[in-house]
């Protein structure tokens, strides 16, 4: 069966490192992989085409796909656009919701290569492997009520942080099993000591701890969470977390190796369908200089091989070629270091390309 | 006119950390500051006495001082306590809610002496110096409605994130007069491509900046605010934002430093009575054996002498103490380091009374 692959280059660096993760698709097809690509526009591009950030058609298209390669969206350009509704970010997030892609994994790895990139000391960071696993489609970034309106003579803003206890069941569950192949260690973030939703997500958490009696389940608030990312990255294994407190955490996570630039990530929804996409946003102050790591946005097409199209031979391959161009010594320039050589974006794609 | 100071030592190592401030304000005392000293119970400890972790004691006793010092709240003891009203938290909460205490001071500076504890490379943190302003009595830690209920046959759980324009300004102003007295920088940080509520947060720091053309003000997206901090943590000077926000990156900072048990923390409210605690927790784990770092809690006193009572010179002798104190290389187990001599709680605390 042909799989069908939706290329959404997007915003500021996404069009230069979609170029190479197209580039990538190609190699695969030629190597025996199955699949139609398409293209379509979202984020700020789409605006500027359709006055949409999700134009009708790209919604129809992603439906139609099994899986999604997002670039990045989002920059200064669009950021006076008064109405929220329109603004690039919003192209992103109603894809996520539309596709109900719920559960959100945020690898936070160190490449051997590349432990000198990280801000802390080496010995706090070498090995490190965490799997940060985000509820994406609820929480405070969809919650109802939300605006502006005046109260008592003046104005007040207001979002609601919801999560109901299907909600909260299903990307536990994700979380669960997400720890059960890896190392058995499920850390899940809240703050149930201010917030009731946060009480209710903590009581779901315990409820399914008894179903994986091989994950050991522990608590945290997200303000020790903050502190302990930094102090000792290590202890984690899984984390699981609301949508906000994921996007947060996520974020210092990836920081923590030094090289978000290195970094994929899947969205998935019930049925596996899932859009990948780099840690890393559109680095608008870089974008269009053929100087941006395309490596996450190639390694996103090595995580939809594994997570939606079954192709875990060829997902190794790509992560292969991708550490052998580390182990050459071979850099863009947000991961360069003495003695390594600096390479375009292109170069680097030409560089994965002829080592896949 | 006597000062009215209150000591609320609290859950945890704060006993033993209050201890230390209360030797200090009488050594104050005895240096010629006219203060009346009261203690009281608040939190887990208040609880255990009196079923409530704000007796209503401690809070006139609160409303009649010109300044509290806190030592910290909460533990494992009390985390089964089904009512969250009943909670230590709610004591620290209760405090701050009635004493309208908006505006939380949390510096995070690197101690020279204590360069060596962050867990960053010693480059990226040397000289680090961010005051962080946290709005302290809105937000979602206050908003309604709020709870757990039954919807559509399955509870949720829901909280409200909400502020008014006169709350942001008010914090704001705090802020902004935060930055003209340091660096002249200001970095308001929200999340304002999603959330309602801090689209009118940007609005109104933007509206106040031209009272303060001294201040520069950016605005960053939380999720990237944390990266920064773990990745280039001195381009900040002052930070400001709103309580939940604040609850983590404020942590994130302190730990940057390695040295969290040196840092306090100020609670203002509009006519400067303040609360004063330490920015680290009740630490269960190792209450009661003498082994926690006063100076937290000591540079506490410092604080509140410069910010409720006016007391400058006094302030900086504290400080100038323990910098004396770090300088003779005496250390208690968290800051400890090679050829540095452990100390104490006591101890520390008899050394910085010897150098005050
Ligand atoms: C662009 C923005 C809406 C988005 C989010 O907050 O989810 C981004 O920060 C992310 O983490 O994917
Ligand atoms: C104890 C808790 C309620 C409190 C908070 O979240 O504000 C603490 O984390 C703090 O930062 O002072």
């Amino acid at each position: 069966m042909t799989h069908k692959v939706l290329l959404l280059p997007g915003d500021g660096i996404g069009p230069e490192i979609a170029a190479q993760a197209a580039r990538l698709l190609k190699a695969c097809q030629e190597a025996g992989l199955d699949i139609d690509i398409e293209e379509a526009l979202v984020g700020g591009s789409a605006y500027d085409v359709h006055g949409e950030p999700l134009p009708a058609e790209t919604l129809e298209k992603a439906k139609a796909a099994s899986a999604i390669l997002l670039g990045a969206v989002g920059g200064p350009k669009w950021d006076k656009i008064d109405d929220l509704s329109k603004r690039p970010e919003k192209g992103l997030l109603g894809l996520r919701k539309n596709l109900g892609l719920f559960g959100n994994l945020r690898p936070a790895m160190l490449y051997p290569q590349l432990a000198s990139a990280s801000s802390l000391k080496p010995e706090l960071v070498a090995g490190l492997d965490i799997m940060i696993v985000r509820e994406l489609t609820g929480g405070i970034y969809f919650g109802q009520p939300r605006g502006i309106e005046e109260r008592n003579g003046e104005r007040v803003g207001f979002n609601t942080y919801i999560y109901s206890e299907s909600e909260i069941e299903r990307i536990g569950r994700v979380a669960f099993e997400m720890a059960q192949k890896r190392g058995g260690r499920l850390c899940s973030v809240d703050k149930a000591n201010v917030l009731e939703v946060t009480i209710l997500w903590r009581e779901v958490m315990e409820r399914l701890a008894p179903e994986y009696p091989d994950v050991e389940l522990s608590h945290m608030y997200v303000d020790n969470a903050a502190m302990q990312l930094v102090r000792a990255p290590k202890q984690f294994d899984v984390v699981v977390t609301g949508n906000m407190f994921g996007d947060i955490l996520s974020d210092a996570a990836a920081m923590l190796t030094g090289s978000i630039g290195m970094l994929p990530s899947a969205s998935l929804n019930e049925s596996g369908q899932g859009m990948y996409e780099p840690c890393h946003g559109s680095a608008p102050d870089i974008a269009g200089q053929n100087i941006a790591n395309p490596l996450a946005m190639m390694l996103s097409v090595a995580m939809m091989l594994r997570y939606s199209l079954n192709e875990t031979a060829m997902a190794e391959r790509i992560e292969a070629a991708v550490g052998c161009v580390l182990d050459d010594g071979l850099r863009t320039a947000d991961i360069a270091s003495e003695g390594t050589r600096r390479v375009s974006t292109v170069e680097m794609g030409d560089a994965v390309l002829a080592a896949f």
